[in-house]
């Protein structure tokens, strides 16, 4: 697509430093990593995020996540591994070209996560309701 | 697997609110939310983390965690889906059983994502040799 900056990166108008490339994928190191190595995966066709990525080029995506999970643990002998793909600019979206992030961790790293919070009485039945009646 | 906790609710020796099930993979509710509607995303069979899950089994949950994100978007009309998947404790993983986090978020939240770094000079190519090396 037009001014998609990864899309870019796809044709070689933009550089990057690739980890990874198929026919369908590319995984090249972020610019601005949490980690040195932090990787996204990208689908080489242009889709917006996970709600209009078909579900072939979702699954190829998450296959070559996988791989760069696996590589980045062992090249890298860090402490873990985040996947992460932010979807709409309310989940922290930049990019908007589908892509999963994949980042080395350090346990003293002191990263934090998302607070974790309870339900109330009854308040996951009606969430679980509001969920399910969608998909019917 | 014996004493995992998600192993018990695949077989229902524990209950779960359940969003969606097939025959490789269950969706459940988190029981400690970061919004209402938090889904986790297992594989029925017990691997511990994405690096010895099989890939099929992999693309199963990633697939399955695609619909959930589709389906909470639309279904809560959050401002946008993250999905999220720790492995080792390093990384945030508590449970030792593989699972996808589908998140919704909203604009006025304030969670924060982790921080950004940038490459000094010559780093970035360093780290995608180390990478590579490993890979050959």
């Amino acid at each position: 697509m037009e001014n998609c900056i990864f899309c870019k990166i796809t044709t070689n108008e933009i550089p990057a430093h690739k980890v990874y490339e198929d026919e369908f994928t590319l995984a090249f190191l972020d610019i601005q990593p949490s980690h040195p190595g932090h990787t996204l995966v990208i689908p080489k066709e242009h889709f917006e995020n996970i709600y209009v990525t078909p579900a072939e080029t979702y699954a190829r995506m998450s296959l070559t996540a996988q791989k760069i999970a696996v590589t980045l643990k062992q090249s890298l002998e860090c402490d873990g591994i985040n996947l992460i793909m932010n979807n709409d600019e309310g989940a922290g979206q930049v990019i908007f070209h589908s892509h999963i992030h994949v980042i080395p961790r350090y346990k003293d790293d002191g990263f934090t996560h998302f607070p974790q919070g309870e339900y109330k009485q009854g308040e996951a039945e009606d969430v679980l309701e509001k969920i399910k009646n969608y998909k019917n």
